[in-house]
């Protein structure tokens, strides 16, 4: 098993990254002796898993209940929020209970935001069960649900008291979900660190066969990335920002096409080969790693092309994004392989990377 | 103009007390220039109060809209809140905008959590209109909604950048809910200060004559008490509790006449004569100054006899106070006028309580 520690003064808590840690009581029991239970999953994954980890958690919590959301980004909103409550509050669950997030972003969204908000916020766990959520959403806090003009629009930094990364569950995952984890991983390497970049390229066959020891240790370097650059700007205010590498463009993808259609990894492929194209035009990356970037993307399986939108329409989408402060977007760019930067950046070249990256 | 400071280290801020502090550009500009700002209120409380406040905030913020709420506690729920939100999102209000709450309690909890998990977090200014809610909600940083299984389960602890209690507003304050404030205030006395509770005993009259120097001196002293209490124990884990004295006896009555029937304070009144007797019980507190806090309360203008319920129904009602931790009620006791104390008390002497304080 391996550990990596979010250093967040008294908010820091530990990943635990490994193979059947859903069954580990011995990590749960620090801290849900004694405490009312809920786990919240959603209807795909808590058939798969919520009975490994109810038993793990029965022995020595007061009280364990379930709570099985609907699955999807769709059902991230007001009314499934609140079905969490109205579990809570029947089995009158009060400010020391608990709560268990296990499933993917969106149930660890959803329940971590829960947990924030319910009699003023209550602790929770992580228990992620996608690639995504084990490199991108169990570090760094954010929690919340969307709202039909924006996407997360209402929510909380809330940290977890302890994640548990099952790369034992990923076993499970659709080819497709994992390439979109796959995305992270590479954004991780690219805006931060060169070597780790090197490595996943050369693990990407292990990785996709789903080896537990390459994921585990995937898991562990992205995490320690994560959390490298989250402890040093816990609530977004600048550093953080470099985490939205290939976000500006893949959130217009996401947007245009409605949410859903394609996955969130899937867009921010795409998005990061037109953030490194734009950073090649403006002379910040040289064209052999802007080219290398876009290669160990499509050999994660992702897309390395946007939706064939005029440039009009992507321009559009991305100044409603919410990074762009007031309608004039910035930019996460590469001045070099593992070395991001904020820019913003001049509409004439923006409209040549859309032009070539995503010919409309 | 009085200033108390409530010290929370980077959460500190500042209460502004006096006449005519809604005028004051000059208060405002420091926080609110460049933003946008809106102005959240209800269908009452703006045609008294928002021009005067819009007025003084236009020169300096980058915008100003206004958002009017339904007026009461019925109202508190996610379904206005999303008003709020739709609002913001309709005007592309970014995280830097800022929210100003215009109105008494049930405004400030709404627009604090608003402001609490819109794009997870974003400032806001109290303008409190109500005594209650500049000597109780103005100070804490409590925010939240009601659900329909319980009051006040779903909210955040978020902090005001600034308060302005302008006393001016009182003026056109209801009679009961001017009584409804002073409950508030006896409160503050009884638990933490002798001296302030024969302050505004005699200080009754004038304060009930809504003199506005009297009132300034009066909410002063009571944000300092409150202050001094949440600056210690800002997430309610311990000391906090004293502010809860009447209120485990006065959630009942509000719970089992159903909400809105009596005000708030008028359940707190009634709550802490009772819980004054309780502790005369328990020979914590002598019966004269069990008898003094009764009468004070009563010449505040504020009920001092439980409505008249068997006592199962108000210890039934107890049982599900979210203070009360797996159903065994925990009371905030008097040990002399000016000294709070948290016990639990034997069930005999609480229904003696009852008995004589709501005769059923």
């Amino acid at each position: 098993m391996r550990e990596v520690v979010v250093p967040l003064a008294q908010r820091s808590y530990t990943i635990a990254i490994g193979e059947g840690l859903l069954d580990r009581r011995d990590l749960l029991a620090p801290i849900v002796a004694g405490r009312q239970v809920a786990i919240v999953s959603n209807v795909t994954v808590a058939p798969l898993y919520a009975a490994r980890l109810r038993a793990a958690l029965e022995p020595d919590a007061d009280c364990v209940i379930e709570v099985a959301l609907p699955d999807g980004e769709a059902h991230k909103h007001w009314g499934t929020l609140n079905a969490i409550f109205d579990a809570l509050l029947e089995h009158r669950f009060d400010r020391s209970a608990i709560l268990v997030a296990l499933g993917g972003g969106v149930v660890g969204d959803m329940t971590g935001f829960a947990a924030a908000v319910y009699q003023r916020g209550i602790d929770f766990i992580q228990v992620p069960t996608t690639l995504l959520a084990q490199v991108d959403s169990s570090v760094g806090g954010k929690t919340g649900i969307n709202h039909p003009l924006g996407k997360n629009m209402i929510g909380a930094f809330h940290q977890p008291r302890l994640v548990l990364a099952d790369v034992g569950c990923l076993a499970t995952l659709p080819e497709r979900e994992l390439s979109a984890g796959l995305a992270e991983v590479i954004k991780h390497g690219a805006i931060a660190d060169a070597a780790y970049l090197d490595a996943v390229e050369r693990a990407l066959p292990a990785l996709l066969a789903r080896d537990p020891g390459a994921l585990a240790d995937t898991v562990a370097r992205s995490c320690e990335i994560k959390a490298g650059v989250v402890g040093s700007d816990e609530r977004e205010s600048g550093l953080r920002a470099i985490l939205n590498f290939g976000h500006t463009f893949g959130h217009a993808i996401e947007a245009g096409l409605g949410y859903g259609e394609w996955l969130h990894g899937e867009a921010v492929g795409a998005g990061m080969v037109m953030a490194a194209d734009l950073s090649r035009r403006l002379g910040l990356l040289d064209a052999a790693a802007a080219g290398r970037l876009r290669d160990a993307i499509a050999a994660a399986g992702l897309p390395v092309r946007g939706p064939a939108w005029p440039a009009d329409r992507y321009v559009e989408l991305m100044s409603v994004d919410k990074k762009a402060e007031r309608g004039t977007p910035r930019f996460v760019l590469l001045e070099g392989l593992g070395r991001a930067c904020v820019r913003r950046a001049p509409d004439d070249a923006v409209r040549e990377t859309l032009a070539a990256c995503a010919p409309g």
